[in-house]
């Protein structure tokens, strides 16, 4: 149990010093982090208001107000707000501010809410509240680096399985659907996404799943997430084949797996995010493969799938003990065939901890 | 296969209609309706633009561009403008835009996207989209209809092994993670939510799952549903008991089964939607539960779970044919008890087709 009267203060603090007089906190990974509600996101409006000075309010729909007081922020003492089916809960946010001029929205917050907010409040000027939160929330304790730890151990449980589920004549929705059992299956609360890229599908990045069949010499990307029970989120890709693969896959799928393994080797605080990124790339390009990782190494992860830090050009911060991210090169042809690998890492004293541990090699299903 | 070309003639003259010169359109359901495309809500942007005149461009990330090629936008042959990792997507938006001053975002949209899309457009007046893709979503065609029916009789077949589940000394997680395993089991992509509310804990609305292990006299609510592969939605609610429950209780829930039955009876074109929840509420303030009803009648349903037309008093938007939502009575007692029925109806010519089929009887499991 993390101290959340104290990430509360936190953020006010940070909210007064990039210059926020409060913040809007929605529903997801931000209320959950600073007020342990986690609270299901609907049209109905859902806001922690935390002044940069002065007391928060969890202004709460009439009827999920039980589950509020239940929630560490109630537990905590915060006020609790309901607002009842015909009042309007863009008022009752207004009445909390008066005199303020400039709030920090939940980066997570829908337009819908936005627009209400900003026209209950003429004359408040609304900025992202990232700069507040962001960077508290990629600074991991030791017991959120146990929960990914956790997250990575039930997604590689997964990944384990995956091979035993790939036969010629499968569509990948097929596959697709026993994945996600099987994410459920093994501890997590919550199916993020599934990926099954086979044959040519795998040249997009983000395809999901189709109907296509799998065939024999197919390459196949399983990339794969979801969300455990305490909100910490897993995200691991690994990449099959079904039979003899292609020979110029093959010497390419060599080359990524040593980009993987050098930025990978490359982690410890004081390294910035760019050159973690230009590590992996330098691999892919010394073997004429540049043009082919057509995006960024890595994301952070945590209460969302993606977070800062972005491990990605141009991102210049330097990495710090207790950031955990994704490091994942891949390479794409379009019409071909495409390739991906995918660890989530923590970045420790002096080196990466590892937080998947499935075999990074090509699984060869015969 | 719905005619996409003609959807998005339909959102352009919408937005005319409204006095927006141009929506701008996010992943997610609006998304999926205009554009047939199910891209993957992340932190990159990618954004259909549609003005009011003049052709729309699909902006994606340049690691999308396949996947957006294959959609029902790019099939339908808009123009997909790729941004690369490096670039600022936001400018490339702007660009589309010159000379407008008025622009509606999906209400789905992040925070994140609408600040920085503000900040790329100075002068530029941010409304919200759904005055103008609301009433196109509202109205379900037949096909509409026919792939709510299936995503109800998904989640009646997981209903109807929920009193299997149910047995003293379970917890409601434990419960929960079965049921979220039948809900892909039978069917759906995604679960989207699990509520599994026993005792004391069903006073609670939207309480999801606990810790708490059932209890014999417990009664429990099961609110569950999920979004099937094509991307409409479930959403069914029936009320379960362990063994006999509490005579208070039962002499309640006849009343709310009554309640339940009357609204769906009262369907037809014409009715307003707050005149239908007031048809339900009057069967309990009639037997002196007025006041345990503490949230509105239903909700919308389509491609979202929640979306309009909200059946709540206030809204004297009159039923049309076509028109999908919820009819969600119940009533809870705090520390004691809660209960509620929900089924997803069509307003048919003359009377509700009703798209859930299990009992509405309480299930009293032995």
């Amino acid at each position: 149990m993390e101290d959340l009267s104290r990430r509360l203060k936190e953020a006010a603090q940070r909210a007064e010093a990039v210059g926020l007089q409060a913040l809007l906190i929605s529903p997801g990974p931000d209320l959950r982090y600073v007020a342990g509600y986690e609270a299901v996101p609907l049209e109905r409006l859902t806001c922690l208001v935390v002044p940069a000075v002065g007391e928060p309010t969890l202004v709460v729909p009439a009827l999920e107000r039980a589950a509020a007081l239940e929630s560490g922020a109630g537990r905590a003492g915060v006020t609790i707000a309901p607002w009842r089916e015909t009042e309007d809960p863009y008022a009752v946010v207004a009445s909390l501010l008066s005199g303020v001029t400039r709030v920090g929205v939940d980066e997570h917050m829908t337009a819908r809410q936005v627009i209400r907010l900003r026209d209950a409040m003429p004359g408040v000027r609304q900025e992202l509240a990232s700069p507040a939160l962001g960077p508290l929330r990629m600074r991991k304790s030791p017991s959120e680096i146990a929960s990914l730890a956790a997250a990575g151990a039930a997604i590689d449980r997964v990944h384990e399985q995956v091979a035993g589920l790939l036969r010629p004549g499968r569509t990948e929705r097929e596959v697709g659907r026993d994945i996600a059992e099987l994410i459920i299956g093994e501890g997590h609360a919550r199916v993020d996404f599934v990926i099954v890229a086979s044959g040519p599908n795998a040249a997009s990045p983000h395809h999901e799943v189709s109907e296509r069949r799998l065939q024999p010499g197919d390459s196949i990307v399983v990339d794969i997430g979801g969300t455990m029970p305490d909100g910490y989120c897993s995200d691991e890709t690994r990449t099959y084949a079904l039979g003899d693969p292609d020979p110029e896959f093959l010497a390419a799928y060599a080359v990524l797996q040593r980009a993987q393994a050098a930025a990978s080797g490359a982690v410890r605080p004081g390294i910035t995010c760019e050159d973690l990124d230009a590590t992996a790339r330098a691999v892919l390009v010394e073997a004429g493969l540049g043009d082919l990782f057509i995006h960024r190494l890595g994301h952070g992860i945590g209460l969302d799938t993606h977070e800062e830090p972005y491990i990605v050009e141009g991102n210049a911060m330097p990495l710090e003990t207790g950031m955990v991210f994704s490091i994942e090169p891949g390479f794409y042809v379009d019409g071909r065939f495409g390739a991906r690998i995918e660890d989530i890492v923590a970045c420790g004293e002096d080196a990466a901890i590892v937080l998947n541990h499935r075999p990074r090699e090509l699984v060869v299903v015969a």
